[in-house]
């Protein structure tokens, strides 16, 4: 972008980074897009950290989910190189062959071999990545490597972003204390199903990347997953966990050993807050809108109206103008073909029940509702009066700012 | 709106409207919600008028949509009533009571059953439609119904539009001279599946009510149901299609009767006409958009994808930038779920290849792309090297109008 664009209203501060035993990392300005700021950030892991992946659903996805899927299978990782500014997506052998390069570059660094190095890259679809200017730029990025580096790190991978993503946790296994720190970035060409934007996480607990993968895809199902800012998933999306083993708590087999409870819910709640950071930074946001559908006959019927709620360009434009249109709200609800029954429907804008049993309710006051959608954070209930089926998803409205972003983003 | 939108840069002129023999209409400001414009049209057919019906799929229909589907089933008409301005949905049981007032008091005047009177309402969702304003104002505009009337109702049925919309066409059936001509409106809250919009259509031609279904159900495949503007689904819409049979053409039993070659030929004509007069006054629409898929693996197949890149947010603001953004429409054959293979895609804007075998064509020159994407009328064409399955969809750019149009739909 020609001017930094204003940094959202709903930004949250970074908040305290401390060091995650077993990692060094640090970002550097490769000049690979952008002009005069970091845009290359690398990650490096003790021996023997285990690592769990999700990625984007999308049939054409980058080369390096391609590469990431692939390394996965081994179930260890030593170096993280991710890059801002090109997707490396629909590059055809060239992408490929970025990817190689560059994960030869750093295994040669970090003393490993490439399939232990993941790599991402976020940006604009269908330019070449020039390997060059990222494995040039490697060995003084290697050498600067610290436990500090989250904030760099952090800003190194923000595109259209206008704010930086991290959270952290201190949790437990077994009464030995463990930290999990995560960066994210992400903020438009964000949709379920899946990962929808890039974010690592890290720490120190030692736990075979098995339980590793199950922890994390069960974790994104209520956080990346249930998130939406445009509909349009993006092509280079993933969510990577490392383990690094450092803390040496005591050994666990399966994600449901209850010595986990405390670190799978340190865990889910570290992933649903920078999940909300990508929605409150969502392209030209200025409200968070979360929609809560009970009473459906299924959760995944639940999910799917409210996806189609969180969806809705006509709603998103209606809490945009602070308009409690919960008409569209029954709109959204009858277009998405699950089962729903208009004479039984009820729904509530900022907990204040507007429509039941297919009509508004009698004597309905606006002015409560009216105040609420003058607010930061709107909240949607819809009940569908038919089963036990629930699902919560976050969205943001759509505004200018969105037509802004989108209709210039290349030049 | 307070202030009148602008028109179009996309409208187009009515067309030199004449008469349907067996059709009289007309329009009358009944002040359901607008000052100082015509908001309520009827039109009354003769007796023996077949009629046939495609409503919105939506599971939260409006009360006019459950009246007319049962209204249906007669397969005659003798009247028409449309309001502007209040949708009559979610409005429970005192919605169901304007329904049967309305078509009472009108079947009075027009001489038939209720079950004869066809009832469409658009505008606001959630308010009660009061009947008594309809009711009041149906006696004098009975009196000044013609067979001219048709740029009045044309006028008198638009919501958001900042065009009215007809289209005419002469044609024959057994060598004998019918007339088609139809208007329609719809601006927003415009996605397929189902008529995403109002349009009456009306046809001197005898043809049994059978017929006339199969007619209608087979034109709108490639019509009204290939447009998007928002991807959001009415809850009111419908396109109606009635035969008053004064033409006296031959006797047709079938469809598929190879009479009826030139006359299906028109009617799908005209209904492609309509339909992408409503992409063309989308709401803050600048460009028509119109993509076309082929090598799909089915057409089903095809059309997915199609809607998917339509209705893509980004794919839209790219177009409104005038942005040749191949990435984004690649991006939107990724997420749509159907089968799609990266490296065989081939993506082509304004009749020129960009994209090959996944990645960018050598010596791509983007000086005519960029030409092109400065006009009205932008071509997508993306070709997905696995099969025979093709479709085209309408579409139209996204811009700070639409933005401005929906935030303030209400006040």
């Amino acid at each position: 972008m020609a001017q930094p664009l204003p940094v959202s209203p709903l930004a949250s501060p970074l908040p305290d980074l401390g060091t995650v035993p077993g990692v060094r990392l640090g970002a550097v300005a490769a000049g690979i897009r952008y002009k005069g700021r970091t845009d290359l950030v690398v990650a490096e892991f003790d021996a023997g950290t285990t690592v769990a992946g999700v990625f984007t659903q999308s049939k054409c996805p980058g080369a390096p989910v391609d590469w990431c899927r692939a390394a996965l299978k081994g179930g260890v990782a030593r170096a993280l190189v991710v890059n801002a500014g090109n997707a490396n997506v629909f590059t055809g052998r060239a992408g490929i062959a970025t990817c190689e390069k560059t994960a030869e570059v750093e295994a040669h660094l970090a003393g490993c071999v490439p399939s232990e190095v993941f790599l991402a890259s976020t940006g604009v679809i269908g330019e070449v990545l020039p390997a060059e200017r990222i494995t040039a730029a490697l060995p003084a990025l290697h050498a600067a490597l610290t436990e500090d580096g989250w904030e760099a790190a952090a800003r190194g991978i923000m595109t259209t972003d206008t704010f930086p993503k991290a959270a952290v946790r201190k949790t437990e296994i077994g009464g030995v204390p463990v930290t999990i720190q995560g960066i994210a970035k992400g903020s438009g060409m964000i949709a379920p199903d899946m990962a929808t934007m890039l974010s690592f996480v890290a720490t120190d607990a030692k736990l075979p990347s098995a339980v590793l993968q199950s922890l994390l895809s069960k974790g994104v199902v209520t956080s990346f997953n249930a998130i939406t800012v445009d509909s349009d998933t993006s092509t280079s999306d993933m969510v990577l966990l490392f383990a690094t083993g450092r803390a040496d708590n005591p050994a666990v087999a399966s994600a449901d050993d209850t010595a986990l409870s405390a670190f799978r819910a340190a865990l889910d709640s570290l992933l649903l807050e920078l999940a909300l950071m990508v929605v409150r930074d969502g392209e030209g946001a200025s409200k968070q809108i979360r929609i809560n559908v009970t009473g459906a006959v299924s959760d995944t019927s639940a999910r799917t109206v409210a996806r189609a709620i969180a969806d809705s360009p006509l709603v998103k434009t209606a809490v945009a103008g602070e308009d409690a249109n919960w008409g569209r709200v029954v709109m959204a609800v009858g277009k998405c073909g699950e089962p729903a029954d208009r004479d039984l429907l009820t729904v509530a804008i900022g907990g204040v029940t507007i429509a039941r049993e297919g009509t508004v309710v009698e004597g309905y006051d606006e002015t409560p509702v009216v105040a609420h959608m003058k607010g930061r954070e709107i909240e949607i209930d819809v009940d569908l009066g038919l089963g036990e089926g629930h699902a919560t998803m976050w969205s943001c409205d759509l505004t200018h700012g969105y037509i802004d972003i989108n209709g210039s983003y290349r030049s």
